[in-house]
């Protein structure tokens, strides 16, 4: 029979074990990590728990050690402009949490801008014993708020404002286009062009320099255009590009909303995306799936792991490590760079 | 002086209270509330409690009331066809968690199919006291298994398997498309179609019904076509449509999805969508968006605060809700259904 919890139990997890002729162990990992438990073990001690009605005393453990085992998240940029970032990085954190004896927990405001303040009271009222954040930004209050008043976190992307802080992880942006010329090089495109955002964005910079590098590797040049992030934009400046790179051209985009743009101007005038242009986006989202967009990836799995793993590493030494950790982006291909 | 996470505080809450000159509610407020109390006092307060080195025991709360104060939700469906009402959803509940008492814990792992056993064991480490779902289904494991285990959860739509269970929210289907069509109508839209999923479909044919309602009030009718919910599918199912309703006409669709293999398909014949046809999706996405798609939109945040009340009267009472609550879709008119 299956309980109700009503703050009864009394039974321990030696009793839970001795019942069961198990460990300790097995019985904590039954109930923290079934995955790491035989499935007929598992079946006995989850059996010998509802009997006995134990339960475990997390909060206990929590008083003990001054630990919630939980690090925070803010949800941002959900307004007008979510990010596409949100999702995948969440499911990122979500699966690798048991891994770091930690569970997210997720919080926001309505507010329309960052409110620092929430952080520290998260903080304060032991919610969460850290954070992780997105979307740093040049002028992004939080990291100095939160660096100010040793809250420990650790940043998706670096800190554009402070390079001294180092708990960050980031993906290479240069080695990601670098490698969408290869791609493009490699299935002969002859004109690369490039569609970037205006000059002055950190990341869109960044994401240029390496379609610049492996231009000159190749031996080649080609045009480029500059858009905002949005689709009209991104049309609007994909016609001339279009022009300029021709017939068997490709054109790397610093997003995938630009690589979007580029799609609608070739169906729009009767041409395939790959066989009559090529294309390739940045940031392996939805977007790029639902359109069969070439697309460079970001690896959440290993950015959440290694974030977690920098907060934790904060909470045990108090210590921030000794350098960001750069990850490699994926260049996973589709439809819009398929010659035939 | 900010302090570091030592757990070597001693202060009480009324040692605060004392020295800001506050209640100690006022305190409470400072830190889980920031926004009720006026910004002169919280900065006295948040001073005292640094300088005192104040933390308050939520571990201790939570260990004298048997609650984590924490409502768990699993991170589904991101695999390769993640659900675009993930990331609101989750904004939902994190804007309104905070007046339910409550934090929201996320959990997910990366089996390929639904693990009922990780519910339990959450449940049972007291890392939460309930659960929101999402992307119920028929055959879907998890309500059966929850209730079974007598495990408190709230349903965003309708657990189909199961009219008993009245723990959910969710979003009128017929209402939004019979909207869509009233709203069509409104703009001189002659004959109005319908793009839809095959039959079998709960959520799908709910919605038809208010596309057939609609014209029948109208005193319309209008040609039909189904899809698979890709785009793919989407753009071959609305050639025909296309050619049916013709131009000045419009089209219904069941998902943005739909709605998006119709404003392709638009675009590859040089046709505005609009301006020469007429497109209604459904979800509110951000593909809506990107597009300029007219949609009907999910009411998330009405939704994550029914089912914050429903998990809430089911540990407060024990009881479940003596119905489940409908609540009604808003139709967002965009450039997809502007005429000029």
């Amino acid at each position: 029979m299956a309980t109700v919890p009503t703050g009864r139990s009394r039974a321990t997890i030696i009793d839970v074990a001795q019942a069961a002729g198990v460990s300790r162990q097995t019985v904590s990992n039954s109930l923290k990590h079934p995955e790491r438990v035989r499935p007929d073990t598992l079946e006995r001690v989850l059996a010998e728990i509802d009997r006995l009605d134990y339960t475990p005393s997390t909060a206990a453990t929590s008083l003990r050690d001054q630990r919630a085992g939980a690090v925070g998240i803010e949800l941002t940029g959900l307004g007008t402009t979510p990010s596409e970032a949100l999702a995948p990085f969440l499911l990122g954190l979500a699966v690798h949490a048991p891994a770091h004896d930690c569970h997210i927990v997720t919080f926001a405001t309505d507010a329309d801008r960052p409110e620092p303040e929430r952080y520290r009271s998260m903080w304060r009222s032991r919610l969460v014993d850290a954070f992780v954040m997105m979307d740093t930004h040049p002028d992004d209050p939080r990291p100095g708020w939160l660096r100010e008043r040793r809250v420990p976190f650790a940043s998706f992307g670096r800190v554009w404002d402070d390079p001294s802080f180092t708990a960050w992880a980031d993906v290479d942006g240069r080695a990601g286009t670098s490698d969408a010329v290869d791609h493009l090089a490699a299935r002969g495109y002859e004109r690369i062009g490039w569609l970037g955002w205006p000059d002055g964005s950190a990341i869109g910079d960044e994401r240029r320099s390496g379609w610049v590098d492996a231009l000159e590797r190749h031996g080649l040049d080609g045009p480029e255009a500059r858009a905002e992030q949005d689709l009209v934009s991104a049309m609007a400046a994909a016609e001339g590009l279009v022009d300029s790179v021709g017939g068997g051209g490709a054109i790397v985009c610093t997003s995938d909303v630009l690589a979007l743009g580029v799609h609608q101007v070739l169906l729009r005038r009767g041409l395939i995306p790959g066989r009559d242009v090529g294309i390739v986006g940045f940031d392996g989202s939805q977007t790029a799936r639902t359109h069969g967009l070439t697309s460079v990836h970001q690896p959440y799995g290993a950015i959440a792991d290694t974030l977690l793993t920098q907060v934790h590493d904060q909470l045990t030494d108090d210590e921030l490590p000794s350098a960001g950790v750069m990850l490699a982006p994926e260049l996973v291909p589709d439809a819009s760079t398929e010659r035939t």
